[in-house]
């Protein structure tokens, strides 16, 4: 199979992996290809190579295929520095795009940057295009997003413009406790009861400091009354989404939450902010970044 | 070198080790060894033979030497289950010891009980009979034992007895989140500055929930500002001992509180304390489970 009308590549490049998204000239997917050559293994000289890898069915000579990539490859461990642009800012920060260097002339190779924010201290690397992409397809929308994930971002939206966001380390630490902590004998690896979940998220809301103590008595209530893997799995995630939307509170209250993601992981946080008098909805994440990329790429595409 | 005068052996048998010490008839200790054959990695049957090679040059043909073992060894996964005393109750409930069948004769093993409350649900298997060690040096102790470590426990003493206790995994939260989660490229190894732990504590304390936004903020703070390791480390142990020193609250306020465990770890607890206007003591924890288990042993050898 050729792809002889592709006109761009998108590359979102994590620190495990890339994904990359083969555009004709009307944004459309031709293609989709990963890898596992995530920026977290790869020194500077080394991502050249893992994208020609992936694409040299795609380059021909005497022809220049644009590629846009976004995600960790901008980080300064990354490929090369796209410093972060400061909010409020447009998504993509699209105008400080960096172009990267190439040894092969058949490529031309930009990345989008990160934004940060100053106080509270704050940056997003990633997330920013996935948001450019749902502003992409909704305009006007004047509200806030979030994006739940191993570092969920709660982002106020206005006049397309990120206005202010603020990070939460919840996934990553349902996943250390979980997994690493003496919780792990406790959880189970899968199923979830939801009603002792939405239990704990009020819990947690209504005394978020008692989450500290609440943790350990997950365990020992498996100890002393052997509750059920599902009940220990829903306090913990509960408690720990309670205490998140405790402290997120400036950002939901009153307002028109969008959430973007994973839909099960959407779900219970619609579920949650449902239960607190907070309408939401979830919206499909899967191509955001593709069209944040593509909407970036438009106004590239047209700087000299 | 001999121990003739060897009366009794204590054991801390705990999940990752084993720390023996050797008593004479006053309860002087003559002797301690150490193994890393912990109960977790022991199934029932190893436990005999882990012991003998241990003491092995203590026994002699017609004599019993008792051994008091006292930790995870008594776990539903240890030697010999022995199970949870009720709080409130005795500080090493000494009275339901368990005697375990040994094959080789010259051995007489017992397993001191954990303690654990219904409500709110909590164990403790080890840390007991600490408090037994410290009840028979302050018998007329009156107040709270806070005793700090990966699992710190929290115990209301009066009478003698634990009436009440609370677990909190603030050391193994510190502990996953600083080499695990992604603030580990923040938060350095060693040293740690005391006046942001200090700020961080009472930050916590003030907004426990805002821990929750506080933690990525350590991040973004050593990308955007580069600040120091120590810093970055000083927040990420103040803002989880903050949230527990709000939901202990209810132990520590107006009582007299004793620290009991690793000096250097109790010293940040009291300095966090005493911002607080909580003044509270350090006590030397390094032979307070010998004594545990001497105390235990004196009621035990007169039980027929």
């Amino acid at each position: 199979m050729t792809f002889q009308n592709a006109a761009l590549v998108a590359v979102d490049w994590g620190t495990t992996n890339l994904r990359a998204a083969v555009l004709d000239e009307a944004g459309s997917v031709l293609d989709k290809r990963a890898s596992d050559k995530g920026m977290g293994q790869l020194v500077p000289d080394e991502f050249e190579p893992v994208l020609v890898d992936l694409i040299w069915d795609l380059l021909s000579d005497g022809a220049v295929l644009p590629v846009i990539c976004s995600g960790m490859v901008g980080a300064r461990q990354g490929w090369q520095e796209a410093p972060y642009v400061s909010a409020p800012c447009k998504a993509a920060g699209m105008e400080q795009a960096m172009q990267v260097a190439t040894s092969d002339p058949r490529l031309s190779v930009w990345i989008l940057p990160g934004v940060s924010q100053a106080k509270p201290a704050d940056v997003m690397r990633g997330e920013e295009t996935q948001i450019a992409g749902f502003l992409s397809k909704f305009p006007k929308f004047d509200g806030v997003l979030c994006l739940p994930g191993t570092h969920t971002k709660w982002v106020r939206i206005s006049a397309e413009e990120i206005v202010s966001f603020q990070t939460f380390m919840t996934g990553e630490m349902f996943s250390l406790l979980s997994t690493q902590s003496v919780l792990r004998h406790s959880v189970g690896a899968d199923a979830m009861d939801i009603a002792t979940f939405n239990e704990a998220v009020s819990d947690a809301m209504s005394r978020p400091q008692a989450v500290a103590s609440k943790l350990f008595s997950i365990r020992a209530e498996t100890l002393l009354a052997d509750i059920p893997e599902e009940v220990a799995r829903g306090r913990l995630s509960g408690y720990l989404l309670g205490l998140e939307l405790s402290a997120s509170r400036p950002y939901w209250l009153g307002m028109d939450v969008a959430l973007i993601g994973d839909p099960a992981l959407c779900g219970l946080y619609k579920d949650a902010l449902e239960a607190q008098g907070c309408p939401s909805r979830v919206h499909d994440a899967s191509d955001l970044t593709v069209a944040g990329q593509w909407a970036a790429y438009q106004s590239i595409k047209d700087t000299p």
